[in-house]
This record gives C-alpha cells, structure tokens and sequence, in this order.
C-alpha cells in the first residue's frame, strides 16, 4: 500500500484457525478492527474512551477482498491509510500481507460514520487529528 | 444431571470448530454462559438487564470436565441446576448432552458471585427468583 | 428480499456483543456464513463434506452495508439468495432482519469461488444442485 | 508463580471485550491456550505438526480462578510450568498477571492427555521434550 501511515504486526493464533486450516474469514474483521483502534489509540483517540463519552464510530460498510489465506503461526502485517468522504464518512483503506514474503493476504476499503449519541455528526475532532497524524507521518 | 431445572437447545456451527475438527474448548464455555444467561431471563432476571442496574453476576470459578467433543453439525442439550454456597456464591451444575444419543459431553461446576457497584453483596434478590422458579419447575 | 430460497431463524447471545452493547461487526460474518453452510446442507452439499473430499468453497469477495445494529437478546431472520457469475463464481445475496419489526440490519453481497485441491474449479456439481433447490422453492 | 518456564506477553483487543466492559470469560481460555500452543513450538512440537501425524493433545479437565478482570487494553503475562500425572496426564499450571502492576488476573490448572488416532496413549515423546525444556530454562 502506498502512503500506508500506519503497520502493526500481529500472529496467528491457533484458535483463529478452522476446520479448513486456516483462519476463518471473520476473524480477519477482528484484525482489520484491532488495527484501526490501534490507530486511533496511537492518534490520542481510543474506542473506549470515545464510547465512554457518547461517541461511536461505526461501520457503516465493508468491502473485504480475500487473496490468499494465513495459516496457524504465520506473522502478519496489517497497514493502513485513510480519507475523508463528503461530510460525514472517513474511509480506511487496510491491508493485510504475511511477513515472511510481504504476499497479499487481503484488501479492505472500510467505510465508517460516527455517531454521538447515536446520531450521526461531521467527524471533524477526529479528522484533525488524523490529518495530523498522517501528515507528521509522510513527511 | 439429577433435577435439571433449565435446557436448552442448540446446534454446532462450523465456525466454532477448529483444526481437529471440532468444538473448540472455548466455545463451550460460551455455550455454558449462554445457557446461564436465557435460564436469568426465564427466571425475569436479564443479565443485560441487571447490568444497567450496576448488578454484575461475574465467574468467580469454573470447572469443566470435557467427556467427549462435539463435531460440526452436532445438535446438544445444555441443562443447569443451581445451588446456594455460603451468604455470597452461586453454584451453576451444567452439563451438555449430544441430543442424537444423549452422550454426555461435558460437566461444569460455575461459582458465581455477584457484584453490585464493583463489591460483591449477597445475591438474595437473585436467589429468591432462582429456588422459586426451581419449586415450580421441580414440583 | 425478492426471491429469498433460504431462511434461518437466529437469536444474538451476550457474549457476541461488545462494549458498544450491540453485535460486533465481526460476528455478522459468523452469521452469515452459518446461514449460508446451513443452506448447503440443506441442499446435500455440507461444507464439513465438501472439504473432506478436497472441495473448498472459499469467499473470494464481501461487501456489507450495516444499517442498522442487532442488541443482546434480539431475534433475527437470515435470509439468501444465489446467482452464478461467470464460469467460476457464485454470488450469495444475503440479507439479516429483526424479527419483531423487520426492519433490516444489514446486506451482504458474498462472492465465492470454489477450489478443488487449491485450484479453482467451474462449480457445476454445485450449481446444478442449487438451482434445482431454487427451482423447488421458488415454484 | 513459582518456577515458570514459559512467559508471553499478550495485549487484550477491544473485540474481546463484552458488555460489561471487560474481557469475556471464555477468551481467557484462548489465552491459555494459545499460551500451551506456543510453548509446545518453542519445545519443537507445535500443535499443528502433531495433529497433522495423528497426535492430539487434548484438554480433559480445566479449573479455573478469575481474581480481577483485564480490560481493554491491558498489557499481560501468561506463564505456565507443568507436572506429569500418572501416566497418560499432563498438568499445565498456569498463571495470567497484568503488566503495568504484577496483579494476578487468573490462576489456572490444564489437565491434558494425548491422543493417538483417537485413543489416549503415554506422551512419553512430549514429556521427555518438556522435560529436558524446563532443566534448561530452570539450570
């Protein structure tokens, strides 16, 4: 991924695995989640926190891209960017390759809206601080 | 299981299997709490419910004795009975049968205790619900 | 959805909601893929069989729109249709209501390929029995 | 705990996390496994390898003490030593503590035997490995 402002390392888990061998296509959902709160920690922003105070991003949709599957043990990069889109959506754009080779493990556009107190507002709290994030990353 | 006071139904789902081939040993924990979970709302006490009252039933201790394992697509019964232990414990006895042959599958020894506001407190409330819903089921 | 071949009835368990109180997006996945490796056993064709004979169906592509969150508790219909795409794909449409008010919860377009020994293969020992089922249900 | 041979350090997920705000009873079993599993590969067997020959160590009974629960984001260590017992157990003891404070979080004890196409035979093989591990880690 080009311009990826931000790369966590993660492991598979035997658990995560299925009857295939292979980890199971939801829990890759959990990896692409785990990566953008890690993000939003690494900005100032955590989940939790923003839950706590009536603040919640939410998936509003999700285009997974499956390219090739991780198997118990393997050791994965998961990357990712983000835009901005009209108003009131950010878009994460995610990545996920196997370390050992950097192949392509799968391609994720995961577009997100948040909602305070269950409404929907114009993420601009949040933006800037990612807009400064990403600029202070790819300079 | 001896004067069962609650079953409940379900089935294997592919997703909760693992390389082996079956159950894993998590999951029937998740099926051990949901089957707690339906029997507190049958009895008209929500865990959802008493956790917005800050009422928290936690897991104090758990025992499992896994017989033999479900595979994918496996129907089981999950039954419990409960016990009062001192002013402060829970016992949930938990068992799960495989519904074709009634092969037993595990046993589960759950000590629960209850907090209220993060302190644990005797659980009459509870109790009382629970040995009342007992008699009437039992009688 | 027009045309629906395949329902499941399902309820959301506590443990399958976060801290939100609401579904984790993750677990819709599970949802989904239980609603569709139910149909194919219903059709004759379970994936635990299928995979013991080296046929893997394997989800090349998902896209879901989130409208709407499913609670602790709530009962919910899944429902699917198919269509064939090309020589080597096959679209699964699947939608998830609540029940008590069937309001819509989310769309999912599914695309999968079906690999024999890892290569992927014309699904034609599939289609043919999907069809004839559609064929059944929609007369 | 006293004489741990095995240490890793793991990070809860917010996915992991339920309605109550903190981590799901069950996910501590993954933990614990996914402890036992890497354990086993730095031993030279990896849970993987023995399935794929046959070999299945199984879990035939487990105990466990939660004493204060890990919340989003918290940093811990699961440790483990074990004991032979009679001739066909394995005792896994194992520990989980947080990070930032030493607090014990869990205590558990893993009883496991090992199947051999099914039947549970000496895990002579797996000892004589285990054992030659711990003299070294404890020299």
């Amino acid at each position: 991924m080009q311009n990826q402002i931000f790369r966590l390392e993660l492991k598979v888990r035997d658990y995560e695995c299925d009857i295939q061998g292979i980890v199971n296509n939801s829990v890759y959902q959990n990896y692409l989640e785990h990566t953008r709160h890690e993000f939003l920690i690494s900005v100032g922003s955590g989940f939790v926190e923003m839950n706590k105070n009536g603040i919640d991003p939410v998936v509003y949709r999700i285009e997974i891209d499956y390219k090739f599957p991780l198997k118990s043990g393997d050791i994965f990069i998961s990357v990712l960017n983000f835009e901005k889109k009209g108003n009131l959506k950010l878009i994460f754009n995610q990545e996920i390759y196997r370390k050992s080779d950097t192949k392509l493990i799968l391609q994720a556009k995961v577009i997100v809206v948040v909602l305070e107190n269950g409404k929907p507002v114009k993420p601009d709290f949040l933006t800037e601080k990612l807009e400064k994030y990403k600029n202070s990353v790819l300079k």
